[in-house]
């Protein structure tokens, strides 16, 4: 049976030695109809031609990964990050993103003032958003596992983000993701509480026991201990119906891969999970 | 000056190379007044013969570390951990611990069931909170850091132990850990909302960036970006009087030094923090 995946996106760190145009042709073959970008790889092909490619595939875009760090004390090093997030939504507009994931960096150098750090967040959240609604590209804020709160974000919870998406408003949202959220008691509560608008994309990973690095060890759907049909089957419930995206950061094994290996593999794991429609569900 | 340590532990795990007799002479050598000990070496050295070494030393037991996994969902495995861990608060009550640290392990092997865990883990604490009750050793919560939820302890955050702990009652308790909870937009509120008496012990570690493992890259008190001092106050707040521990697992450094210098500095490290009351902190 070919699997439908009519909502399934590949996020191209999964397939991190590929450049836009490999990824965007490999996906494609391989019938995943979108493509989580990266900056980095889009500058390197140039926005408007990678624009062009994705729109020539047909694929979609969940996201643009990511906003530039804002976890910076010094008031000129935060404004030209500023400046620099602001390119990054015109460049997701460009390709048709529908959010800009926001991964603000943790602690300053050598800040251990974690709610200054937050609220610096927020701060520069506020700032962003009125050209973030003037481009059509949402903020998505993504709770990043606990792990990395100190040098990659301070978003560290699904509530938190919610209740940031709150104060923010129109024009923010939640990227939700499996690895980052497994763990944590209240993440059904926050995924009915956020509602099925304000999740914009739903990455899939999952957590490998044991996990060999901090960083760069998540685990390809299956093969680790997430119970991703309980969280799609919450999905269902709230009427969720938007994209859902393998992402995947494997120094140590999927990255060192063949890229069509990945993608093949992601499409058969995957594919149980991301249909338009799940067997069995109601209708 | 002559550090304050009146209230200050050294956990043994910290001084993972010396046995219970090498840790409680090298602890009161460096005036350290308490030592939180582990299962595996007070049974090396004997129950009876630890107790004597401690009493005799003049230390003070903040806990027993730590409770026996009780993650397995086959029924005779299950019940067997409840008696390795009634044997373990026997023993923690011959040591005069206060607490034995609950940590209960993860997943069961094979299971991706969080909520199925977490419940068999309410379930074990209900079965032995009797005998835990009639021994004078309360049963200590400690909420681990949520990238231990899958194989150390599925108690992953504060609120949850503190819920927990409600619903257990009499005899249950929380051991708090900065390291563990650091990043937990929500710890300080737990803190206030457990109180004095529900705080049985709290550890002192720090949050090294980069962390270069999961399991054992723990960082002395600090070296780390965790802001010990807004902790001590909102303890102060609330009239904590209890232990202060420190509990380092660290094998690639501290493990592999001299265990008096690990002492020595740790007492350093951590006199700051550790006073009965604090410099310009209101009597």
């Amino acid at each position: 049976m070919t699997p439908d995946l009519d909502r399934f996106a590949i996020n191209q760190i999964t397939t991190r030695d590929w450049t836009l145009p490999e990824a965007v042709e490999g996906y494609a073959r391989a019938g995943v109809k979108g493509i989580g970008v990266w900056t980095e790889y889009a500058d390197a092909a140039g926005g408007k031609a990678a624009a062009r490619q994705i729109r020539d595939a047909g694929l979609f875009v969940p996201c643009l990964c990511t906003s530039a760090w804002v976890n910076l004390a010094e008031p000129a090093a935060f404004a030209a990050a500023l400046d620099e997030n602001r390119r990054r939504i015109d460049l997701a507009a460009m390709l048709g993103a529908r959010s800009l994931v926001v991964v603000p960096g943790g602690l300053a150098i050598g800040e251990r003032d974690l709610r200054a750090a937050r609220a610096r967040v927020e701060d520069a959240l506020g700032a962003l958003l009125p050209h973030a609604r003037a481009a059509g590209v949402a903020l998505g804020l993504e709770p990043l596992h606990p792990m990395y709160a100190a040098d990659r974000s301070c978003l560290s919870t699904f509530a938190q983000c919610l209740d940031l998406c709150e104060r923010l408003g129109e024009g923010s949202g939640i990227v939700a993701d499996v690895y980052h959220c497994w763990w944590d008691p209240l993440f059904e509560d926050g995924l009915r509480r956020a509602g099925a608008d304000r999740i914009l994309t739903f990455h899939l990973c999952d957590w490998l026991v044991p996990t060999r690095d901090v960083y760069q060890d998540r685990g390809m759907v299956g093969d680790g201990v997430i119970d991703i049909a309980r969280y799609r089957a919450v999905l269902d419930e709230i009427g969720y119906d938007g994209p859902f995206e393998i992402e995947i950061f494997s120094k140590l094994d999927w990255w060192l891969r063949d890229g069509r290996e990945t993608v093949q593999i992601a499409v058969e794991r995957c594919a149980p999970f991301v249909a338009k429609r799940l067997a069995g569900a109601e209708v």
